[in-house]
């Protein structure tokens, strides 16, 4: 079956699909989201209203049997930053898109009334909205029940919001089931349940029968290559064995001990309970009540990073919860009780919010005094709040910008209205030119710095001094928007950076597959054309070096325990794409 | 006494003087704010932080003889819009600073305990800070009666921000007080409340003990231009007769008759409520109760389209209230009650609250469901929300923009953040090159382009064509940026226009008062020169051409009675600024 691009009109309920053009013939997942949004949505447009588009794409090597392959990439106008946004997550969507044939699911327009909620059911032959009432303001977890319930669970892949993309909140998330047709598989950043939400899409039904594997042209050489690429993945110590063993948050100490863990809103760079919320401390808590590391994230992983969470009785929480969420709700608010980040972790992919935006959010909220830095009850019940759609929960489901602004905050982590994440700039200079230039806001797996500054993969670049930080930030985004082009994990990355013979094998994959002969170089110019094609569009929406800037605090108040300021100058900021004419 | 500039930081308490230096000789008013902000706040500082800086500036011949001199422009980076601001205000604190011989009274950083309150004091030979704990938390009018308490009545003038401006809400105004010692005078746009707030400043007592007024160089040539002047405010209809008999509120069965009226968040262009709230009505409803007409705002006013309004049983309730304040809780809510809208004037002078984005936050507000369009009860319990500081007050008290955000609206009329004042775009056209790109966000008075739209002063320019708007908004919005930086009401603007004496007699003021030989050339040149540097300023901030744009909406779907959209094409739009280089 060839590919290609399926395009469903939400105001007139019509479905269309057309062969892959010829220019797009090698875009897969954020290339190929940031191509239609480019193309497509006019710059100055008003994020949730009609003209804006919401695209979905797996990878170039989705649905194949190239190990890790199956992230789904979601890419629409962001309502939070107002830039181009393209948001992965992991889940089985990403394969069945792929194995349907589909390069590009592109939502446009909305529906005449907004309280109206639809399905889109994407089988083999047939693509079709229905109406779902029945859905309405439910929440992902019960989204999904209903949806099994009517689908089954055996191959089918769901896609769903929850409260906060039906409200229009700016810090909602995109759902995908997982393995076990649970919603904890997120593409969370910049608003895109909004988006989803403001088109009255409430699911999509994914249905994986009769359909096969995808081949690649050249199935011997794909074969090597996947073999190649597998085996430099099992033995690089961070993928083979620091993600398998510890999760993400095997980052928890590193990032304390490096003083670059933000606490405590952004206030301190290290925090005096990250030992009891670490990685090492969550491995111990999953094993003894049952729960599960070494567990992937979407059919096909071989690094497994994923691991499922059992409350005190010994039954299903929730998964992870990964890195990044234990140190939002966790590092950053003061809290350092993992049932706690559990049930908060629960909450955000039940309403559908982005983990991230939430607890920088919470912290901020703390900030203005709404609740204790510690205090772990009260932050719960800011969460529930969200659900719940209140004034006060509609303020925090807008984020950390909009809870500053009507708290009266000044002192507020983001760069283009999106939240930082887990890397205080200030320790680590690095990452701080990632979050500042990025074309998605602050967004550290646009171009993963904490690999060098931090877990010297791929060289050393000292992470409290300006020096080399532009470049080595240059190159990873540029790296970067190649892999998220794949349909490949980010953390393939470590191998990548570290060993040749896995970054060949990514481009010999691909030429198996479809025939290319693409080299090192190719790769490159991929993820060039890609951050071109998002800067630029950026630019018609606005967007100048006046906006590649950290808040000003971070250049005038010295982080704790380095005492150190964010040092990299304006000038070099504004080289990172000196490659975008 | 020669004229000076005051900085007084907020941080270590410091007050310093110094003279006017030779580069702002002629800078008063909006030249004045403008000039400090362009040259003293870096363009992407946080607007509530310790960079931004708040200016206070009379006009070049405040304090004077001169006919209707009075008015104070405020300043700062906005934290609504994120742009350079000047909003400017009547009541008595323009003339009182000027005669204290100083020319830009600078507020800057902000105290080390946000909880602090100040009182500055301004005397002759005498500005200091002193801490007033007892007003913080109170609403202008409290405000101003503790202050009448400590200060008298008499030769005082009283700078205040209520609850608003101390929370830091983005819809905050700074009050001064009018010659009835009432905080009725506002600037209001743009939320310079929030960032006198910020600063932990309450209030600001202008102490008009032993001064005098401000004395010419030439006094016979002065008092020329002054007769001048005033007779041909006198004989022109508008500024002679239609201001001072029925108000600013004049205007509402004018607009509402050439289909320009926003009506239902800007739905509609016409409001069949509109003649039980025109100014004609309001006229009858002030006389019967004893209120006034024909009231001057400040002291040497010769237009006096102020009033006073009263209750049902005879006692003050409010001033005016004015035109936009009547469309925005009245016509754009669909609210036909004058005594609706006057308690919610009342509660915006008091709370502290810009009312024009107020009005079009409650409409989005009503828009979101939270009340019904009409119903004045459920309106007014909305803005008491706002002055309580409730999470739904907060959001409220943010304005128009983040009031969509939180509750999923994308039909929401701003431009920069900032609310679209009385007059609609789609239906007059010019009016919308004005909001689109003027440097303070949506803003009538920028580029009063109704003026020629629809009273046909100065010409005429059809409404509904795109033809000749851009070259009327910019010739406007250059004279208006001269007016601004005089210190003269900007009412007079439609006698300068369209007689040729009354546009002599203000250069021949400015001439006669600082020696000069200032000609109609240069007026525009001065007008010019403040745009420029607010236009580059915005650019450094970030702002490009994207910003210059309405909403898309606008652009979509034809306004009622006319059916018309906005139409001025991009590429005329960007050529309003074509004398910046």
């Amino acid at each position: 079956m060839s590919e290609r691009i399926v395009r469903v009109n939400m105001r007139t309920q019509e479905v269309k699909e057309e062969p892959v053009p010829e220019r797009w013939k090698l875009f897969g997942g954020r290339a190929m989201t940031s191509a239609v949004v480019a193309e497509e949505v006019p710059p100055t447009c008003t994020a949730l209203g009609p003209a804006n588009k919401l695209v979905f794409a797996g990878g170039l090597l989705g649905g194949s049997a190239a190990p890790i392959s199956g992230r789904i990439s979601v890419g629409a106008k962001s309502p939070l930053t107002g830039t181009i946004k393209e948001s992965n997550a992991g889940g089985q969507a990403g394969q069945i898109l792929a194995r349907l044939g589909i390069r590009a699911l592109v939502i446009e327009d909305q529906p005449a009334d907004p309280d109206k909620r639809y399905t889109l059911e994407v089988r083999k032959g047939s693509v079709r909205l229905v109406e779902s009432p029945e859905l309405k303001g439910l929440g992902n977890y019960d989204t999904v029940a209903e949806l099994v319930e009517r689908y089954g669970e055996k191959k089918v892949g769901f896609i769903t919001i929850g409260q906060a993309g039906e409200m229009g909140l700016t810090a909602a998330s995109v759902a995908c089931t997982d393995r076990e047709m649970r919603p904890t598989r997120h593409a969370g950043r910049g608003g895109l349940g909004a988006v989803m939400g403001s088109k009255g899409l409430k699911a999509v039904v994914l249905d994986d029968s009769e359909t096969q594997m995808r081949q690649p042209g050249d199935k011997e050489a794909f074969r090597e290559a996947s073999k190649k690429f597998a085996k430099a993945l099992k033995e690089h110590p961070v993928t083979g064995e620091g993600l398998p063993t510890y999760g993400t948050n095997v980052l928890q100490n590193i990032i304390n001990e490096a003083g670059g863990l933000p606490t405590r809103n952004f206030r301190e760079g290290r925090f005096e309970g990250a030992s009891k919320i670490s990685g090492e401390a969550q491995h111990d808590v999953i094993l003894e009540r049952g729960g599960k590391i070494a567990h992937g994230c979407h059919s096909g992983c071989v690094i497994q990073c994923s691991r499922i969470y059992m409350d005190k009785d010994g039954n299903y929480k929730t998964k992870g919860p990964e890195y990044e969420t234990i140190w939002s709700f966790g590092t950053d608010c003061c809290i350092d009780d993992l049932d706690a980040i559990a049930e908060m972790d629960r909450l955000s992919d039940d309403i559908g919010l982005d983990t991230i935006e939430m607890g920088a959010t919470l912290a901020v909220a703390m900030e203005a005094g709404l609740a204790k830095f510690g205090d772990a009850n009260a932050a719960i019940e800011l969460m529930k709040e969200v659900g719940r759609g209140t004034p006060l929960g509609r303020i925090l489901g807008c984020g950390a910008k909009v809870t500053g602004q009507c708290f009266g905050v000044a002192h507020v982590p983001v760069v283009k209205g999106q939240a930082m994440p887990a890397y205080e700039p200030r320790a680590i200079q690095g990452i701080g030119v990632t979050y500042a230039t990025s074309t998605m806001g602050a967004d550290h797996t646009a171009g993963y710095a904490i690999a060098t500054n931090i877990l010297k993969v791929g060289g050393y670049v000292d992470p409290l001094k300006p020096e080399g930080q532009v470049e080595l930030s240059r190159n990873l985004q540029i790296a970067t928007a190649a892999i998220d082009s794949t349909g490949l994990c980010l953390f393939v990355a470590f191998a990548v950076m570290d060993k040749p013979e896995a970054f060949e094998a990514v481009y010999e994959m691909i030429n198996a597959f479809y025939g290319t002969s693409l080299g090192p170089d190719d790769v490159t110019e991929l993820g060039k054309a890609v951050l071109a094609m998002e800067r630029r569009w950026n630019e018609a929406a606005g967007f100048t070096s006046a906006d590649d800037r950290l808040p000003d605090w971070m250049y005038r108040e010295p982080l704790p325990p380095h005492n150190t300021v964010f040092m990299v100058p304006d000038e070099e900021l504004d080289q990172v794409f000196n490659f975008v004419e």
